[in-house]
């Protein structure tokens, strides 16, 4: 089933302790549905300048992406420029300039509106909140947000929430949206909040999954190189998302923990290469191959006896 | 099979935002025999002063430990003093009163020297080899460390780690070792200094599980209320320990496994009350219950088709 994005897509310019890069291609609508490509037919909603690179939006179409919600308007491209330590786990922003991004408004083609799956990609929550004005009865609406808007914005996101199914955020950005320290009281909080999942992202910690009845935990896959997490959140979500639009079944928790995994799997290819490298050239059986080593990662046997 | 453990006793005073204690019950062979001795009979190497209430040594009798190698001598027993934030990850130490522990040097009992499972607790380097060198043929030979015999006696623990089959490390202990920030890095070249595998504690991240051709990544239980972190590494190795001499076949990639999820098993119980009051009421059908619970927290289906 289609999936729709509605987020950024952006230049970005990239300094890790492994090197940097100018200008390449970045953005959570950019990221997720690549990602969510390999799994299911996805569609853009958003903005780039006169000066967004023809190649770029070629490579979305030979992905099979529709780009008929992705407007060209006068003006530069949203650009992003952040830094890496050996950390890696949190990028300092360096310079930001929204351009075409200020004024975008998410205007859906007639065509969108009975998206099955919606994904609203870290933009002003009332933003966020007429994209579901837009879409009819949508199967399921998740989103994601941050610090900016959990601080400045938290009437118009609160008011969003209530709206949304799946809310995708890190630990930090649960802990402040719900003013719980303790990750397992934050998540409970947030799904008291609207949504009735929450992932809450840790970066090469993995992420968890919670519901009202149940808890997943999925590590990140141990790469001894990572090379530049940009994106790897919007991949995740991408991932997640593009899994659960081929689900033949209901959304239940069967049907969730395969799309975390599919989440980690694809996020564990992105930041392996700069930007969108390394998910141009991913195959399937990759993709697989790997799922399969999150089993092999993860899984136990049943417990024998305890003696003493 | 029967396990030993060097390492401490102590009385601990401890501060957590949830309230505080003084002069209870620790020490890492306390906590260390204590979780073993669910599975296994776990033999104790330590020191006490004339000071160590006689009701803690009721306690670990209680449990079926062997205190034979128990020692209680003249002065007082060793004290540490620590803080805990929200966090709870790291320990402030406030105060350290090594007394009698400052001149302990292990010796076995002639009956401990056959042991076949041995825990070399947090001590000096030397004093861990000290103890290989008195027993005959062990199964297993498992050590932990710290920030300051890697820093401070480097050379020493290297020459430890010759004898040593399985390292207990937390991931900052592990950087600092190996002189790597990525943690499969450091791994693999802990792996290169001696163990055949080496354990990788995370705190609420869980822990992850390296041997040569296998990871294994095991999270760290979801708790809503985390009271007093104190003790939890030792009771993982207790608990893994103790599940490893249970096992009825080779030490495997099975066994491991297994072992890994036992260790998280009892670490969760012993962060949930201050000092060792839940492992003192803990049951096995309460061990075994969480034991399931893990399975729930990680397993996955099997990848279906991915459509496009």
């Amino acid at each position: 089933m289609s999936l729709l994005v509605v987020g950024s897509v952006a230049l970005d310019s990239v300094e890790t302790p492994f090197g940097q890069k100018e200008d390449v291609l970045g953005g959570s609508a950019t990221y997720f549905s690549t990602s969510a490509s390999f799994f299911t037919p996805a569609r853009i909603v958003a903005v780039v300048g006169e000066d967004f690179p023809e190649a770029h939006v070629s490579f979305l179409k030979g992905r099979g992406i529709d780009l008929e919600g992705l407007t060209r308007v006068p003006g530069r491209t949203f650009r992003w420029k952040g830094r890496y330590g050996y950390e890696l786990n949190e990028a300092k922003t360096l310079d930001t300039q929204l351009n075409v991004f200020q004024t975008f408004s998410p205007e859906l083609p007639a065509a969108y509106r009975d998206t099955p799956y919606v994904f609203l990609g870290n933009i002003h929550p009332e933003l966020q909140a007429r994209v579901v004005d837009q879409v009819r009865s949508p199967k399921l609406v998740a989103a994601d947000t941050m610090n900016f808007w959990i601080q400045g914005s938290r009437e118009a996101l609160l008011k969003t929430l209530q709206r949304v199914n799946l809310l995708f955020v890190n630990d930090a950005e649960a802990r402040q949206l719900a003013g719980e320290h303790n990750v397992v009281k934050a998540a409970r909080a947030i799904l008291g909040m609207g949504p009735q999942r929450v992932v809450i992202k840790r970066g090469e910690y993995g992420a968890l999954l919670f519901e009202k009845d149940h808890v997943f935990a999925c590590p990140a896959f141990p790469l001894a190189e990572v090379f530049d997490p940009t994106g790897a959140g919007d991949t995740f979500a991408g991932g997640f998302m593009g899994a659960l639009a081929t689900a033949t079944s209901d959304i239940d928790s069967t049907v969730l923990r395969r799309a975390m995994v599919m989440g980690s799997v694809m996020a564990s290819f992105t930041v392996e290469k700069f930007s969108l490298e390394r998910l141009r050239e991913v195959t399937h059986p990759e993709i697989r191959a790997r799922f399969a080593e999150f089993r092999k990662l993860t899984h136990f046997d049943d417990l024998g006896p305890l003696e003493r």
